[in-house]
């Protein structure tokens, strides 16, 4: 299995033309970034992924993080062998800087190049590309919330890598149910507080990796109101500084176990026990009963790190299953009288199977860069009404993206699987494993049933489908500029876009009324309501991406990269736009039978 | 997690209502055969497959079959412990014989009680069941090509279970390319052959489980004709019988390595050399050259009975989801202003998974139970004019079954892992099995892609539709009665039941008109045609059921199984027969600039 190579040719495709990188470099702070600094960071981080951390992947998959038990509960984990030392090389080059604020020793990059570049270390090794994700979490929550004092002694030694995060949310009777957690913070004559309780599934919650781990804890106050309202923040370090800053003992956090798993067997998924050898030091992170809203706040940013974990692995696997295609030689050419063995990839469902991978991996790519954009014109803009209209919509594309992308990973790294036949199903050939890493994707960091009723309740429902409908609209006048020049590709494309935005338009309808008159009937449909959306969004943006592909081929270009886009494109059309189709039909259905059973029917 | 519980009620309804027994107990040869004899056998089969095979499942999962390397290369297998005892348990209790012929020791039961206890076995333990598949596989390939005395001698006890069989067709460059089989056969002075070559993938090619083992085995005469109409088959024994029929001398042929597969860990796959030691006995099947035609009718009933391993695996996955999602307490319902603390079964999102599991799991059973009654018919009837229409759509309905039934699993079984939330990514909780037990179903004994082939090509362009076109019609004339009482659930069924039909028209002219012209643009849309034709006849089995279930509650029945079928199947018409409109849109795209675009693009 030869290593990752990063798609640079689509990345950059849609970094400058499809998203346009211009812009976004032209807002205030990003003075020294442009498309040449943007094409060589890509370059750079390609290199490291496909030789440092792709290599890693099979290993980390084979070998596992391991625990160890060591005394009185007192476990810790050793990742597998070479991760540490990758991380040491990761965090030296740089990488973890990236998008930070160069306040404290960050790169300050556009999110429009620290998405790509992040995609990147997810479709290498999904397993190491968590602590990453975590660590940046942790770093966001603290540029939200944290005191001055924190922000300065914790902050620089994350944005180096030096140190990492994690986010200690689940506990074994809470898990979509936040409200229901437990973990007691009480206050401590210093200001710290005492945190006791047991988190589950904690990623990275232990490792070898780096000097010291910066847990944040979602726990309880002693006077606390029930529900998510008494839920505070905490910083709890797993080695309490010393006066000079640097860690010192080891505080009263310990992993007690590590989950054995379908997939990432690289990234430990930890049990964390706070509180069991006398007591465990926390610092409040902003202000007490506000610990939700800035867990929202970061966990918005890891719905986007997580549905760019979905596009990387579904990228990986395509990859993969498109060399085995050319290389393995079975069968004949059905076209071809010769009886001349051929590559697979000759065969008509063997194309099929790899165009879907090709065209739904690029839909969703376009659609994760045009939300990192968002998120640049959000934060960066001078102009408010602009950050505000890119902030909602970040806000509505946000679950649509976490949603689609996941579930479209598992479906996708199955299809790779299939490419593979036989040879697939055995674990030595490698391919399995992405579709066992992809299987976690839409489960955490909110389900996918979660990410439907955010964006049915919160995201629609609430403003009467307002940005929803500008969405909208800006897709129908893209969708007649395609109709426009006398380009048959681009009319069928058109002709299906404008039938979908039709189901769209539709679907919205009986899902406002649902969520208006019942919700319960209205999130019953949220999901096929959300692929719906997602469907229709990434055929917009590829509608897009033909456009262009055609006038750069229109204008000249010999580059084949505009052919093959434009097939692609036509593709998704024909073979992923129509599911709207069956889907607006669906979000109308009648469910009222069904809310009303007998648990016992189902 | 509770042992596995036979969905006995659905079976029943679907053996005597939906199907009716009646008329196949009728068939000459069934006389012994009534519905107090079905049932009680669903019993007794529910009851070995939830105490016997059920538990052994998750040890299979866990320890998987070990290969014991031995000396010269003379390796062996050894099944997971409890494995070998089960098996003479099975073999005992007389389960092997069920559905073979009277004259070998056979029960000659029905095939349509036969598959609905085959689900059993393959929802108790997919990996255990794979052994029964095979030894009836071979069975089946000496009824209809061996010879009197191979009959007489391997038939008694492969029928009675104290031997079992094993398909011997792969080798590593003849995977789905039967023509590239280079494993030969020297004619010797006695009659028999001398076999050589390496035979990979071969299930329970190896085992501790019976005395003896005969592997069917294709290859090819050292004059045969190059490809496909090359192939011979042959009975090759583990152990060479001696002169009283009994296992002798330990065969030349053995087992090299078992691979380490992504699920199915407690049936061994492995690679059998023929031939390294001196020389492997083989005696022929039926004539020279015709190997492919007895592998092709046994290739057939291989495709019903994985088609049912898709039914069974997605039957299990549903029941265990089902069971945690009504224990597993988290959130508030929707609908309720208490604030209480709710099983995850009151969420809709959840309710739409199960329904999704369950409407599309019972479509999937009736479809397999007809083909398995229309089997019946066409080997038992007195009619030949009867007998003929049934073989013919059983080769219509075969592909797809098993293109359907395996697909729709590993969709299935991943839903059901949604519902498992983070635990269902946990091993121990045990629900990932399944999935991955199921990715293997829709690979082996041909690939969807080939099913597609084969349902596209031979089963409906070779006849112009003919017989579809027949099958299309009575599901006109049902649709048509579910239209006309005044019932609004069957109208709402009717509706999408006859759109879907219209669907399935349009893309079965626009299929036929592509296999015509360019057989590649056919065969290029086969896969979304065969899952637009199951999509369509689950439908009308589901309206049937409904049609039948609203009969009883209007006959008075307070049987609440009817009422939750009437839930089950309108979910059906709501949320999975809508499909075919995205479906018929893509099966009559024009794929032109895909058939001719350059491998690279891929």
């Amino acid at each position: 299995m030869s290593n990752y190579q990063a798609p640079l040719r689509d990345m950059r495709f849609v970094i400058h033309e499809l998203v346009e990188s211009g812009p976004i470099c032209a807002l205030p702070g990003y003075a020294d970034c442009d498309a040449g600094l943007i094409d060589a960071v890509l370059e750079e981080a390609a290199r490291f992924a496909g030789d440092v951390l792709s290599p890693l992947n099979p290993v980390g998959d084979r070998d596992g993080a391991r625990w160890l038990a060591g005394t009185d509960g007192k476990g810790e984990v050793r990742t597998a062998a070479g991760f540490a030392d990758a991380y040491t090389q990761f965090a030296e080059g740089g990488w973890m800087a990236l998008p930070c604020p160069p306040d404290y020793g960050g790169q300050g990059l556009p999110r429009l190049l620290a998405v790509a570049v992040s995609e990147m270390w997810k479709s290498a090794n999904l397993s190491f590309s968590h602590v990453i994700t975590l660590t940046h979490g942790a770093i966001e929550a603290l540029l939200i919330a944290g005191s001055d004092a924190l922000r300065a002694t914790w902050l620089p030694r994350l944005v180096s890598g030096e140190w990492t995060g994690t986010m200690n949310i689940t506990e074994p009777q809470a898990g979509s149910d936040l409200a229901a957690i437990a973990c007691r913070a009480v206050p401590q004559a210093d200001g710290s507080y005492r945190i006791s309780g047991q988190k589950i599934f904690i990623t990275y919650g232990d490792h070898d990796m780096a000097a010291n781990i910066a847990h944040l804890v979602l726990a309880r106050t002693p006077d606390a109101p029930a529900g998510v309202k008494g839920l505070s923040l905490f910083l709890v370090p797993k080695f309490i500084l010393d006066e000079n800053g640097n860690p010192g003992a080891h505080n009263d956090v310990y992993c007690t176990s590590i989950e054995h798993k379908l997939g990432v067997h690289g990234s430990p998924t930890t049990t964390l026990v706070h509180g069991d050898h006398g007591g465990s030091t926390g610092y409040l992170i902003g202000q007490l009963g506000r610990g939700l809203e800035i867990m929202f706040v970061m966990m918005n940013s890891a719905r986007l790190s997580v549905g760019t974990e979905g596009l990387g692995v579904a990228q990986r696997a395509w990859q993969l299953a498109s060399e085995y295609a050319k290389d393995r030689v079975q069968g004949t050419d059905v076209s071809q009288k010769s009886g001349e063995r051929v590559a697979i990839v000759r065969h008509p469902d063997v194309r099929r199977l790899l165009m879907t991978q090709r065209s739904h991996t690029e839909a969703i790519r376009a659609l994760a860069y045009t939300i990192a954009a968002l998120q640049d014109i959000a934060h960066q803009s001078p102009d408010a009404a602009a950050r505000d209209a890119a902030h909602r919509r970040v806000e509505l594309l946000t679950p649509v993206l976490k949603g689609w992308s996941t579930e479209s990973a598992v479906e996708l790294t199955s299809m790779a699987i299939q490419i593979f036949g036989g040879m697939g199903f055995v674990e030595e050939t490698g391919i399995s494993q992405y579709m066992r890493d992809a299987r976690i994707t839409p489960i955490y960091e909110g389900t996918t049933a979660i990410q439907a009723a955010d964006l049915a309740g919160r995201k629609i429902a609430r403003d009467g489908g307002q940005v929803l409908v500008g969405l909208i609209q800006e897709m129908r006048a893209d969708r007649n500029r395609l109709a426009g020049p006398n380009n048959p590709q681009l009319q069928a494309i058109a002709a299906h876009l404008g039938e979908s935005l039709d189901h769209l338009e539709t679907a919205t309808g009986a899902l406002l009324e649902k969520m208006n008159r019942q919700p319960a009937a209205g999130l019953l449909v949220a999901e096929p309501y959300l692929k719906l959306l997602a469907t229709v969004v990434g055929g917009w943006l590829m509608g897009k991406a033909a456009r262009l592909a055609s006038q750069a081929i229109e204008g000249g270009s010999s580059d084949p990269f505009y052919r093959h886009k434009l097939a692609s494109a036509r593709f998704y059309a024909d073979h992923l736009l129509p599911r709207s189709a069956g889907l607006v039909v669906t979000v109308q259905a009648d469910n009222s039978t069904l809310l009303g059973l007998e648990d016992e029917a189902f």
